[in-house]
């Protein structure tokens, strides 16, 4: 009988990993290093490596596991193939038949934000919608688009990439994917310290956030207490996270946003600046979508690669 | 054995009709008006009676047909329940309880641009893909967006409404839907014309267009002839249209865009001012996608609405 599963979280340095009873309890959960060194061709071993030693150690069955779940930063499509992952170092292969073959078990595979989205609705912020919008708000914004429950990857895997939507012209930084003007230099950790350096270069007003160094954090502290030119990068903030939020809303009509990454430690105070922005902005028949936070923290991943199994 | 279906497109004028055998040819095709009075009570049962008495003319039996697809002009969602059809004068009910009741066959609804969406892919401008939106650039801009081969009709079915994705700032005239800066106001028939009365009045340069009435066609005719101002007109609806498809794909990672509508008829001369800023806007993820046009006009939505039930 099948009792278990696993759920594996690809990053940049760390591999999240955690096994799972049929119910969704995590049993255990730990870390490996993601080697990206030689094209990255060690992570799926080791993940493999790993998940072995984990049902060694606990001796479980191979026969015992449902499967393995699996988030990784990069387009992958359907089918478990990834359409080049340049943080991993990996190119266009099937990362599905390779782990497949390496831990004898089935396996799924998705973009980690898609997945991260899975699992936030499953066990996190999402509970109770089918059709809703994870939004990280990290050093970049990233997207996870459920609808009907299910995981939006788009034809190769690059669906929900709601950080790079245009949303102003005439800007003259570059993005990190190399346009400019993505939502992402706006609403992002990084975004909300370019504005709030730009507004306290325009203005003399006084502001606990001069003299120091500007983060996020800060700039949304200082607007609990009260300081006048934080709200206004607050209130722009809003404008263009609304903005664009009320474009995704137009696409896909989710019924709620799941707001998370670093920034959204902030807390609801968030929603009083994205909220009205976003309600200007959508098409009537989306205005009624509600704003959720996070819950899941970096946990989401792994919630969400095992739900790609128990579905 | 079940050897037909049929596949309904309800307008605001006419409701259109198609016999389809099972696998998608047309038998028969008519059409009956659209009584919307009275909140539109007698188009269901007006439907119900001419499927009747097709039946009968035809010498085919109920338990020879699949079902009735039906595509209407407002958000329904995956359940068949409609969410207020503001021309048809009907409020929020199931078209597929009330149509099954009156009809004594199985029956799947959605919103007329997603079903289009769907008869495009099937025989139409969209074969061979499975991602695709089509954008309708009519007196509006509709948009159906159909993903892994199926509509993506949204938490109430409001989904795809890509006409209004909000566009542009500071617009003081006001779109159908009630918001300023919509796409449509840009990039629909309407809104070509009203860029061309800005740009014919903000410049003196000669133009054929100069001294008629200004329609989509005549500006895309004179685009063709070389008009220099037709051709700013066009740039600048290649500029909207372009930014809006980049938003809608990097939310849904489309293979293709299927372009209809009567601005459409212009031909593939709008790609040239569409695609260009598409590229430039979209991620690079979704920056392969491409463009066709439609190619079953009025017919893309019995179509649809028959693939609804022959999936």
């Amino acid at each position: 009988m099948k009792k278990y599963c696993f759920g594996v979280d690809i990053g940049g340095t760390t591999v999240k990993i955690g096994l799972f009873d049929e119910t969704g309890n995590v049993l255990d959960k730990w870390e490996i290093p993601t080697r990206t060194e030689e094209e990255g061709k060690n992570i799926l071993p080791d993940i493999a490596k790993s998940l072995s030693g984990k049902l060694e150690e606990k001796q479980i069955s191979r026969e015992a596991v449902t499967g393995v779940g699996l988030g990784a930063p990069g387009p992958i499509d359907k089918n478990g193939i990834v359409h080049k992952a340049v943080n991993l170092g990996w190119g266009v292969f099937s990362i599905k038949d390779i782990l497949e073959e390496l831990c004898g078990l089935p396996v799924r595979a998705g973009n980690d934000a898609n997945v991260a989205a899975l699992g936030e609705m499953w066990k996190g912020g999402g509970q109770g919608y089918r059709n809703l919008v994870l939004v990280t708000l990290g050093t970049g914004v990233g997207g996870g688009v459920i609808v009907n429950g299910e995981t939006l990857s788009g034809s190769i895997g690059a669906g929900g990439e709601i950080g790079h939507i245009h949303i102003q012209d005439g800007e003259e930084d570059i993005c990190g994917c190399g346009n400019h003007g993505c939502l992402e230099q706006y609403a992002s950790a990084t975004g909300i310290v370019r504005l709030a350096k730009r507004r306290l270069k325009a203005t003399d007003e006084e502001s606990v956030l001069r003299g120091s160094e500007v983060s996020a954090k800060a700039v949304f502290d200082a607007v609990k207490a009260g300081d006048e030119v934080a709200i206004q990068i607050a209130e722009e903030f809003g404008e263009y996270l609304g903005k664009g939020l009320a474009a995704v809303a137009t696409v896909v009509n989710p019924e709620a946003f799941v707001i998370g990454g670093g920034v959204s430690k902030a807390g609801e105070i968030l929603f009083s600046f994205v909220e009205k922005n976003y309600k200007k902005y959508v098409f009537h028949g989306s205005r009624d979508a509600v704003f959720r936070l996070a819950t899941l923290g970096n946990d989401a991943g792994i919630y969400g690669a095992a739900k790609l199994i128990l579905k």
